[in-house]
């Protein structure tokens, strides 16, 4: 076997592998933070004791927007992250992609705020529906491209492949579709994405 | 073997399995996640120095709100998550009430900030109960279903699974049963939670 | 073997066992999410651009109160949990001993808040010398506990006992020891806390 | 083989192991603490809904910080964690080294948010080059004393240290180097980073 040099060496023992399980783990761990704290923009009402029941109520905006919320993030934590189960190997590009994925989830708490105090308005749908594609869209770019750098273990084939790209584009087409939706009416829009759910 | 049709290859490889493991990782990230931010709910005092140990003993209720969280959450933590080690397998619905489970776990926080300004009001008592009953009974609707779906292993029999579930039900039944207590008085409600610890 | 009691099966299947691992684990999360949010004690300044430097300069109290907390949990981190790893099993009442260090544990950041801002005042300086000595006692109440019910492995002789719980005190005895003299000088309490590092 | 004494013992079976995947687990978790955090920083606007737009556009530097911080620790964590993989033992200075890290990768959220604020100021950049720098030259420091106890695997060589430590520099080292152009252009301290990415 030639010599490897040095910066080869340090690419095969650094920069790929196939223990995709720590990669997983701090993807999972990035999911159950981001998850736990959509919670953190429910607010504790501070008013006069005697008007709680009726500020409770009124924050039925923060309600739909952490269900939602939590709801979209949880699905796809079940689906794709068992996705990443499959892959054999990775290397530094997944990392990458992945990295660009877990950036659009830490930012799911900021645009489920954002839905929360302004989800009468287009730019507050535009926020939250730009953040879910990005999500959507960099794992469906995640298995494309591990497609095509083959790494994914035998048991994904190309019919079996096609049909999870497919599946893995529902959500982001769906958010992509609701963003001009939004500039008419931003209700139309949220009804839209139940329909994903 | 009959060819599996695409979807049902895509469900056994993704939507099922036997790896419990993660989804339990999972959830224990969550509940130690809710369980430390519940003292982000402990405000720091923002007083003249002279006043700081007043202020201090004047948070009472929110030492107890905090208290009684971690011990609830805590409690949930020790026994269902131990009982999810149990099961032999998991499908997709099984996936489903666990993440509402989860739902109303990183609720906690929300729920005990509500307790900690609002303890005196039945509307205050009434957000903590519903919260912790919906942890509850979500709970014993996993381990209902995943008897009902056969996905114990056979260390669990009948009599024992019937044992789990009216301990399962302890906690949330005290706790429903203390929301039209709390109408007419909410120290009592507050009184019956603490029986069940 | 006589048969067992379905509360016994329910015990020896879910209240003990010798996957200590999962409690370690969990222990872990709860330790490296309160470490983490020490640091949201530190608040950006809001002041006059021109203001910065001296802003941030008279934060050091917040600094102070920063390193201190994460050197004192990051060394409890470091001894307390791999003596957690010698334990060769637990049972019900090892794990509440647990939760109540953890119930400390995710404490840290209020007392933190509170020593950053009253750093000065004796009833600041208590309120941090009691979370901390508490964290220390519930473990040397767990070594003690674990040691009484011979839950450690072969490899812990009594004299290691001896020597580890005698270490296992000097934390807490000191953050105690610094409660009284706080009373007289804050900043005397506060540099008895340092001898311990 | 001559009787240890117990402190020997103790420091044999506590301050050094070989089971470096605990430690590289609970530096994975403040990592993810600390990166999903950083979307913290990025405040919903409150302002009236017809200003949404216009507040949401005026943000560009908190999401300039959290794209920037994102993709640091997240380069970060790619590589120097991956190399705390092939540590074959640890020992207790290691860990003190390995903390005084996490104490800076903590702090990243507040270095984020200061950016955000005062990126125009010298002193607003001088706190951000500080953090990560601080960040970087512990982890140089980590396998500069990990090379000099041998800690490290057969599989790395004279010259593989050097290119790995080589490689390490390179982002402390531009973050020191912005800090005195900071004093003239914080704008072309910021282009520096960049150039690192």
């Amino acid at each position: 076997m030639a010599a490897l040099s040095t910066y080869d060496k340090f690419k095969s023992l650094v920069s790929s592998g196939t223990d995709t399980e720590r990669t997983s783990f701090f993807s999972d761990a990035i999911f159950a933070i981001a998850m736990t704290l959509l919670a953190v923009e429910i607010r504790v009402p501070e008013v006069p004791p005697e008007e709680l029941p009726h500020a409770l109520l009124e924050q039925g905006a923060q309600y739909f927007a952490y269900v939602l919320s939590f709801a979209v993030t949880g699905a796809y934590w079940l689906t794709h992250h068992r996705l990443f189960r499959l892959l054999r190997a990775y290397d530094a590009n997944l990392q990458r992609i992945n990295l660009v994925a877990l950036l659009f989830i830490a930012l799911t708490g900021f645009g489920s705020g954002v839905l929360a105090r302004y989800g009468d308005q287009p730019a507050g749908v535009v926020v939250y529906a730009v953040i879910i594609s990005g999500m959507g869209l960099s794992y469906t770019a995640l298995w494309q491209y591990a497609w095509h750098r083959k790494l994914f273990g035998s048991d994904i084939d190309a019919r079996l492949f096609s049909y999870m790209r497919a599946r893995s584009l529902a959500v982001p087409l769906v958010f992509l579709a609701s963003i001009p939706v939004a500039f008419f009416s931003p209700a139309a829009a949220e009804y839209l994405w139940l329909g994903v759910l």
